[in-house]
């Protein structure tokens, strides 16, 4: 088959995908823009946020396969081909490195680490008291792959772990106490120490992390921003953390990437700020699983990770 | 029996080890001083490296529960009365805090968490390249109750493990890869991204952490030192950083405690410095473990966590 790999991509990061991809693809074409092969030829296309207007005119596109495992920005994109089947990332190294960054900020969050930081600056030797994990309930915002797999991380270490995801869906990890709809996010707050967000973005979860829903979390709560900074309504943040009413928050998604260098969060001390990379695709384990679907689409077999174009994920 | 609590800790403490202590040994006399009871009417010595001499003229004295995990202070007191045996704290909520502190430096360092937070000081937005957790061996020095748990808790993880102790010992946690001896630590270095200190300190292992051992790690490995400040040649330390052999190092403990104020570790970018804070020792825990020995005692069955004094721990 003939496939088009298209992105916002620097040339490096291009090449790496395109000898992963080539690698896990023999026998097939895979074509780096649009005019190396015909339009009238292209099977598939690999997209990484791609340029819009990059799909237009491929009369032959039966499969749109996403690398990143988000789709929000792909869907904004409003000449997308319609009646394509769209495929989002699904793969087990980045689900192990978002769970990863959400033990790891959970860890740091609970016992403090964070202050020690800020207590190392100021050369400022002071112990604080200790919790166990089981005094630290933390709660997931998102059930799929990476909301599942953080659950069970979270859990193996002795948290205790609750869930929300907005309706129903598959079956919860086991021991994960699972919330659905508003009113068992507001009992779900109610409970948590740590929040995650690893919720896709869509209208319905657009601007969620606001002042309401930060106010019902006990008083110093943490939150942990890990999926897409239009989730969070920055300002209410920034009000929740003078009140205290949010004790530290972690961030690795914002409105605008990079974050403006005059954004009050690059200073404030009890920001912790990564620069998106809470999981990167892992072009290895992605090329695999991107081979898997191409495959699939040669044989006429089911396709995996399809995105419900009308839900927005 | 008439039990003595004494140590190094103030008011507050004492207090709180006190309720938890009595609490735990209903049908005991608890003693927060000397004189309280008679000198030949105490049974048992509940001591958190308590002032030399404190435990001098206790001819009835038959145990000595240490409070802490490590006792090589306790055991650097030339008055402490011989032939009297001595148990350490072995508790499993500090046990799990002290593998929560590994993991929790281990993940740091694997993914690069404290470059980001330099980053995020000079304002700087940059991702660096994602490894995945087997591409990040990690050798946990010492294999006693917390060597063992970390080690176990960082395999869940993902990362490859190791595992060097002086001597031979108990079995090894499954998939754990024990290395023993000189040369098998020499070999274990040289295969660690990470090493993580969980020694106790003896002549045989104080000044270990020296120039010649950590020239043996790949370039650029990450330490964790969460033992004793005694482990450790700081000026080695400092030179193995500056020259970028050592890329980052995370100490919780220090040749002097409170670190003075003009020590280097203090402001240099690539120490993360935690004022002793690794596991503290959870008196709820604790005072259960305190309470079986002290009902050993009371029932002439064998005392637990014995202290072998020639070995030093």
């Amino acid at each position: 088959m003939n496939l088009l790999l298209t992105g916002n991509f620097d040339a490096a990061e291009r090449d790496a995908w395109a000898s992963a991809l080539r690698q896990a693809l023999p026998g097939h074409r895979l074509c780096l823009a649009r005019g190396e092969a015909a339009d009238d030829q292209i099977d598939a296309a690999i997209v990484a946020n791609p340029p819009p207007g990059q799909l237009q005119g491929l009369p032959r596109l039966r499969l749109i396969q996403s690398l990143w495992a988000g789709v929000d920005r792909l869907l904004a994109d409003a000449t997308l081909p319609a009646g394509v089947p769209i495929a989002r990332m699904v793969d087990p190294a980045m689900n192990a490195a978002m769970a990863e960054t959400a033990l790891w900020a959970t860890l740091a969050l609970h016992r403090g680490f964070f202050g020690y930081a800020r207590q190392q600056k100021a050369a400022v030797w002071q112990q604080h008291p200790q919790r166990r994990a089981d005094e630290v309930p933390v709660l997931v915002l998102g059930l799929g792959q990476m909301g599942r797999t953080s659950a069970l991380r979270l859990q193996q270490q002795g948290y205790p772990v609750a869930a929300w995801r907005r309706g129903a869906g598959t079956a919860a990890p086991p021991g994960v106490q699972v919330h659905t709809g508003t009113d068992g996010l507001h009992t779900a707050l109610a409970g948590a120490q740590v929040v995650i967000n690893l919720l896709p973005l869509t209208p319905d979860t657009r601007g969620l992390l606001d002042a309401s829903l930060l106010a019902r979390l006990p008083h110093g709560a943490g939150l942990v921003n890990l999926a897409r900074g239009a989730h969070l309504v920055d300002a209410d943040l920034l009000a929740a953390l003078a009140s205290g009413q949010v004790g530290h928050a972690v961030l690795d998604v914002f409105h605008t990437e990079p974050l403006p260098a005059d954004h009050a969060f690059w200073a404030h001390p009890q920001v912790t700020l990564l620069p998106h990379v809470a999981a990167q695709t892992d072009e290895r384990s992605a090329a695999a699983v991107v081979a898997a679907n191409i495959r699939a689409l040669a044989d006429g077999a089911p396709l995996a990770h399809l995105v419900q174009r009308d839900a927005g994920y």
